[in-house]
């Protein structure tokens, strides 16, 4: 079975995030003075292929390890089974 | 009223995405062989101050505009309303 995996990756709530600054004022330059609190992170779509749980498991290592750095930032997973006809 | 807005902005499908073919190479040297398509998109969280109707306008035309490149990349706009204790 295939399973769409989406990680999202941002950066811990603790760590100053400089392009998200950035954004925020391009942003407020533009005009939109009622936009705070940018913070720009990674999303990172991938297909998995496997039994559900072990997919779970990889994906959970895969998302703490390799596509994220713990130190400085959080990852959250999502894992949707993919129907026969969309698979890849 | 404040909002918590994420945006998340990913190559379209027909655009070569060298970022995710360079995170699929190195998974797969790591031994994750059952690991294809991997594309690798952004996440922009952000809280908007307004009243819901403008806030969603607001969020899909930065999201549209500033934060994407509409010619290489779709972008999905999730919207939230934010807790008074949460708010920032």
């Amino acid at each position: 079975m295939k399973y769409q995996v989406r990680v999202f990756v941002s950066l811990k709530p603790s760590i100053l995030d400089p392009q998200g600054r950035t954004v925020e004022r391009a942003v407020s330059h533009l005009g939109h003075d009622n936009v705070s609190g940018v913070r720009v992170g990674k999303l990172i779509e991938m297909v998995l292929e496997g039994e559900r749980a072990a997919v779970e498991a990889q994906a959970r290592e895969l998302a703490g390890t390799v596509l994220s750095n713990p130190v400085m930032e959080d990852a959250r997973v999502e894992i949707e089974e993919l129907a026969l006809q969309a698979s890849v």
